[in-house]
């Protein structure tokens, strides 16, 4: 076992690098990357950072220098012939050979794109501009680099016994959590947090504890290094930023309007089986599903993600019955803010009604609350989102209007287009 | 910093020696070993152990072949080039040259001597016998090694993550005792937890965390060779085995009535200053103090260790002040069965009125209690006493009957010559 608090006292080396490998990002970001690749190759898409908890002024907090050093190293990274040969060898979901020859080759020649990086108001806009399936790839080491380098600036005063305590303390907390999770068993559960985790080596020490803790309960990890590393299923499907991308470069309300099904018909021609997961609410989940033509209620399962889950989950189970489907056979992943106890509720929700699985993410990775003083570990709710597609903005409504994004213009004609009606406002933790 | 989980984890390798050096011993060992060198090379003495936590059925945990390995190894070890080099050059107690060439050349062709082990009624009958010199170094090495083999053993089922979740909520246990024994500043504290720690590994760790969390608090460790690789003082002085040698020896009753004198009067040829505190409660603290010459009163202080430590205060000072010291000039150590509460009470109580220092010991460098099912880690008290000396029945009264040990006529004739009156009987529970 790696002794976390030494390392992180010796995080003031002149580097020490926050994602050292391609593969230290979520799964769903190259199982989208394919599907970009090759459909999508000539789009270019601009995404960028956004720090929804203004409070932090996370520019007064991390340095810039070493937030350049950090995203600097992150373009010095190319895929490793075992990293590759993993991904051509390894079964995702099943299935060999998930990956086709052609993509693989693309990865293996990958580096990140340049960078755009300025402070403004004690928050940073770090911005990427570029082809679609390049730019894709800067959504999980930005974030987590952001993360990681407000953890160490935070941990930078701390003694060595301190820190070791610290982590003492965290560890025994992930572990009563695991304890608690064991007394739902059985329950499916998968590590979601690599975006926002404390730092790498913390994400490495939860995912081993979920393997010891939960047993057969544990789904896999999100993370493709952890996964390959310790061999376990890398989880994931994919995210708004598929129907973002298509519905921006919509050239009539039309298309627009049928933009989030040319996704799932995309999606379908490529991923089968557990992977044919919807994310319906990029736009709004109940119009997505009115909408919706009848092969969609044929897929897997379905991600409820930005709605409260347990109205979420209901209203699923509602329109899978509405189109001739046993919601007992479906899949609901869901991964919005969870910790133990809103898994155990829904959980009890749904236990025996439909297939469950658990997407658990920052409150795992990353839940440092209250143990150091002013709460300056805590996690904060921050995203790297499409901004916009070849020129044209990008929009996102989801089911919580406090996570919408988009010029104001563009969101309320997408609100009529996808017959969006009142919303139900919810504070984005994490 | 040493990863303690992963360390136990390896316990059940072929053997994993508990005791690796001659220096793995109290201090006050030497101490005493350099006296008994210098003025009884002949006497033959017997040591003991003892378990007076019967319930704990120590033959029936630990395994007789394990056991053996252990005391096996301690015999084959032999005082290194450095750790020598560290008893001729260092400074103890603020003095160079503390031990004379003669006693380090000694110390240097020392090899353990033979030892007797057999079972008996679930207890094991662990028996040291031969020079003094040489018998009285196994107390500590003995109790150490059953102390950790009983925590191996109860370690052993356990998984890789419980083992670590198990010492993050030791440590956290103890760095919340350091951080409340800080508010207690200015307070001086030692480590006396050798004999009874969980593990080696294990009192290092929180030798190291007192160091970092008191600071100037930190009086030492009574372990010889953590001092010397932390850099710490060494620290200890006496211990009850002087007067029950002195006293079995004794061809008189006027003989055994100042023999607890005549140890302090070699003590004081060999020692001054802070190491010249007085022990009195091996035949009874009121009795000695009362008979006590006056040169007694003048040594630097007192050690209170099985009267009710306020108590065994109260009557420290009465003591001085009636013959003519002044106590605010005098130094006070506690050492039994501390814990913080305990060491707050004591520190309330004194405060200002005398100097203070705080052995402390088992609940420093074991508590485990609670963190596992039964108490299965829970401390016991084991010690390691004289049973005879050159063939006469050794006998300790002390303030407390429950550590009266001896034959019962040999105790009957004691209680009378050191005129012994009613006890307070308190448990021994470490």
């Amino acid at each position: 076992m790696t002794d976390i608090a030494t390392r992180v006292y010796n995080h003031d080396w002149k580097i020490d690098p926050i994602v050292r490998s391609v593969l230290d990002t979520d799964f769903y970001k190259l199982l989208m990357g394919q599907t970009i690749f090759r459909r999508h190759p000539g789009t270019r898409v601009t995404f960028g950072i956004h720090n929804r908890t203004s409070s932090i002024r996370l520019a007064d907090i991390i340095d810039i220098g070493a937030l350049r050093e950090q995203l600097d190293h992150v373009r010095s990274l190319s895929l490793t012939r075992g990293e590759s040969t993993w991904l051509r060898g390894n079964m995702f979901y099943g299935k060999r050979q998930m990956f086709s020859p052609d993509y693989v080759a693309w990865l293996e020649g990958f580096r990140f794109p340049a960078y755009h990086l300025e402070k403004w108001d004690g928050q940073y806009e770090l911005v990427f501009e570029g082809p679609w399936v390049e730019t894709t790839m800067w959504e999980i080491p930005a974030l987590a680099i952001i993360n990681e380098l407000r953890s160490r600036a935070v941990l930078k005063g701390m003694g060595k016994f301190e820190l070791q305590i610290l982590y003492a303390r965290a560890m025994t907390r992930v572990w009563e959590k695991v304890e608690f999770l064991k007394t739902l068993a059985p329950i499916k559960i998968a590590d979601f947090g690599t975006r926002r985790r404390h730092g790498f080596l913390w994400q490495d020490w939860c995912v081993q504890a979920l393997i010891e803790g939960l047993g057969e309960g544990f789904l896999g990890t999100s993370n493709c290094l952890i996964a390959m590393r310790r061999e376990v299923e890398a989880t994931g499907t994919n995210a708004h930023e598929l129907p973002m991308v298509y519905a921006a470069l919509a050239r009539s309300d039309a298309e627009l309007a049928w933009s989030p099904y040319q996704v799932l018909a995309d999606w379908q021609e490529d991923y089968e089986g557990n992977l044919r997961v919807i994310l319906p609410d990029t736009f709004g989940t109940a119009g997505f599903l009115a909408h919706a033509p009848d092969w969609v209620a044929q897929w897997t399962g379905i991600r409820i993600d930005s709605k409260e889950p347990v109205a979420g989950g209901e209203e699923a189970i509602a329109w899978w019955r509405a189109r001739g489907q046993d919601p007992r056979e479906k899949l609901a992943i869901f991964s919005d803010a969870l910790d133990v106890e809103e898994v155990a509720r829904i959980h009890r929700a749904f236990n025996g009604r439909i297939r469950m699985g658990f997407g658990w993410g920052t409150l795992l990775t990353n839940d440092f609350r209250g143990l150091v003083p002013n709460g300056a570990l805590d996690p904060i709710s921050i995203v790297c989102k499409v901004i916009s597609a070849n020129g044209h903005a990008a929009v996102k409504l989801s089911d919580n209007p406090t996570k919408a994004m988009g010029p104001p213009a563009e969101i309320a004609r997408y609100k009529r287009i996808f017959e969006v009606g009142a919303q139900e406002a919810r504070p984005a933790l994490v």
